[in-house]
């Protein structure tokens, strides 16, 4: 298979002229014969009014795309209050995730908070102990900046091969925003930092508060408090009124509904630190600190949500892939379970630790694939594979998982998840 | 007023040692007093469950946002199916407009089509008519860019100075997204161009069918056809499953629902290019194939719907700026109806035919404000102001006011629409 199409296959049907007299058409694959009744009748849509401009104030998707929505997994967690569900990524086109479909994660539900009982508090090694209101944040230095933020579990059910059926499953905890907020160290600036404080501790103001500890040069440098995603305020599952942006490391410091930054000298090894959100290794201990999410990468589709429908032929393969690091450099797909690779073309804006989108068009002969991507950042790191990543790191942990995902395409174009060796 | 805060001006209130007691705060014109009993009691959102994860698998904003919502104007159209509403620009941030707000067009309204049904015929001047189905479109090479689109109408109104009163109504009829889809030359390509095609015809499913005329050179250049729009497929209104995009021309040449792309060796000079979408200039004669949208800004906060509510101190001007020409060079602000400028930060990506973000830190002393912006593109074209472009076009025309916009700004912070000569 070639990585561009070869000439002569055919996307369309070709309305020959020896087909006016209503012979239907062979030629091709795919598509629509013609005469075709959709084409050569009026049809409703085109011969009654549709709806009016005050039909719907705030829209939703149309109907047919009904099935592009979060998912949970029920049997993942003990209750849907603590729990996740998953970005339809399968489905999903481009570098925007939209808010509406964008995966959440709760340690104890979605609060409904407004902005006039907002309050954020900044305490701790600081020359004054400040408290804001949602207002009061909004008059510091805007600034506009799209990343990624994806959890550290995502992919967690893969490590001991669970092998779920669908991109949304396996790589689904991550969603791709615009954010609109202001700088965490103009905010840490105007408090003043004592010379001993060398951390920060960030809570939100739901029940779990979800306390993680940031290292001061990280919280001066990138990260982000932020009223905005995707031009309009954050929806309520996404942390309402404000929430922390902490670019390219693990979606759990990303606190939601943020209540109080306090400056510590000392990280506090908290609930969320300690007992989660560490990498148990085989011989008992575990990893810590471990917040950038490394490069990574997923084909969205052909993938067994997305299957392929139109037969063999001209093939766009698409997928994601991204980096905590900084940029994507290259993706390469392979189509036989890595034993070759073809370069990928990377599609619209190519942004440090944002969502970055691949394509590969191929003429697929119709025989079965084994479909992989491969993410390099600009740091040179390439991604691994699930084994290689087991052989360092066993079976225990269920984070930052960011090995090579296998999609089996068959025959009759559908997709399953397997593991090649 | 300078473009830097004024050292010693507050955005919060200070936690002083004296103040552990329990008095009320007075420094600073803003903000939470302390104790105060939203963060030193425990709330209902600090102490009960919120949403479950499998609460809603396509989210809608938090209630409190639900002003944010494109808004119509019932006088403006004799009917709603062929009129046209208005983006919240006034109360969002950042570039991307979300799909749920932005701006709708109809001219027989929004139809609902669906993908199986969908069909695109390319006929006329080509070697090979073709009919493909929505399926078929998915196997060119896809593209992903973000581009505004904005009715040629935009500020109509203003022309004769309505003076509409809030920059969702002055300047909403535009909006920016991240599409995705294919280029329409490679689908031209596919059916092959005689030697005579020279104009592209393109129409709509609906029954209104909105024809319009590209010159083949615009056509062959960078010219979509798009499925999906900030990451998911288009929304109804805005065409579901399949539109044009034609980056930085008059959103009417975005036909929605395409369902013919006909190729000519001259203009078809249908009624949406005649009659309308024409500018009458005041000898009575009118401009046609008007198609770029000229540079042009406008702050969207502070504005009539979006008044300063914190008192004097540190203010942030946010605005848009846009060119059809390409990318935004410069935007610069007055705050005394033109006589003096202060060039403003241009805010995350700058991206050619996109909506360009920009913001103005100043330290407001209280006192009236007459607030423009100027935009200049890549191409060193200034935006004009109103009375430079009646100079030329007098009074006749509706479309293609890109003039100067003048809020002033009261000692109470509200906001007027005003015009300053």
């Amino acid at each position: 298979m070639s990585e561009t199409e070869k000439k002569g296959t055919s996307r369309r049907a070709i309305l020959g002229a020896g087909l006016a007299a209503g012979g239907a058409i062979a030629a091709g694959r795919v598509s629509a014969a013609v005469p075709d009744p959709l084409i050569t009748q009026v049809q409703p849509w085109a011969s009654e009014f549709g709806d009016p401009v005050d039909a719907t104030p705030y829209g939703m998707p149309i109907r047919f795309e009904s099935h592009v929505v979060r998912r949970n997994v029920p049997w993942l967690t003990e209750s849907p209050i603590s729990s996740i569900n998953f970005t339809p990524i399968h489905a999903l086109e481009g570098t925007i995730t939209p808010q509406g479909c964008a995966f959440e994660r709760h340690h104890s539900g979605a609060i409904e908070l407004s902005k006039s009982d907002y309050r954020l508090m900044v305490n701790g090694l600081v020359d004054t102990p400040l408290v804001f209101t949602y207002e009061d944040l909004t008059r510091f230095p805007r600034h506009v900046q799209t990343f990624f933020c994806e959890c550290a579990a995502n992919g967690g059910m893969e490590w001991g091969g669970a092998q779920l059926q669908g991109a949304q499953f396996t790589h689904g905890m991550i969603h791709n925003m615009e954010y609109t907020g202001v700088l965490l160290r103009d905010i840490l600036n105007e408090a003043g930092i004592k010379p001993e404080g060398k951390w920060v501790y960030v809570e939100g103001a739901d029940a779990s508060s979800n306390g993680r500890s940031i290292p001061l040069e990280k919280a001066m440098d990138d990260v982000m408090v932020a009223f905005f995603a995707n031009g309009e305020a954050l929806r309520k599952e996404h942390g309402y009124p404000v929430r922390l942006v902490v670019p390219g490391w693990e979606g759990n410091m990303w606190v939601k509904w943020l209540r109080r930054i306090a400056v510590y000298d000392r990280a506090v090894e908290s609930r969320e630190e300690t007992s989660k959100y560490t990498d148990l290794m085989p011989d008992g201990r575990a990893r810590k600190w471990t917040w950038v999410m490394d490069a990574k990468s997923v084909i969205t589709s052909p993938s067994p949500q997305a299957p392929i429908r139109h037969g063999k032929g001209p093939l766009v393969i698409t997928g994601l892939a991204w980096s905590g690091h900084g940029k994507i450099a290259r993706v390469d797909v392979s189509l036989d379970g890595g034993r070759t690779w073809t370069e990928a073309q990377l599609s619209g804006d190519i942004k440090p630790k944002a969502l970055t989108r691949f394509h590969l068009n191929i003429d697929w002969d119709g025989r079965e694939m084994l479909l992989q991507s491969r993410a390099m950042d600009e740091t040179g790191y390439v991604q691994p594979t699930k084994d290689q990543l087991r052989e360092i790191r066993g079976l225990n942990s269920v984070y930052h998982n960011n090995g090579i995902q296998t999609w089996w395409v068959r025959e009759d174009g559908e997709v399953e998840n397997v593991e090649v060796s």
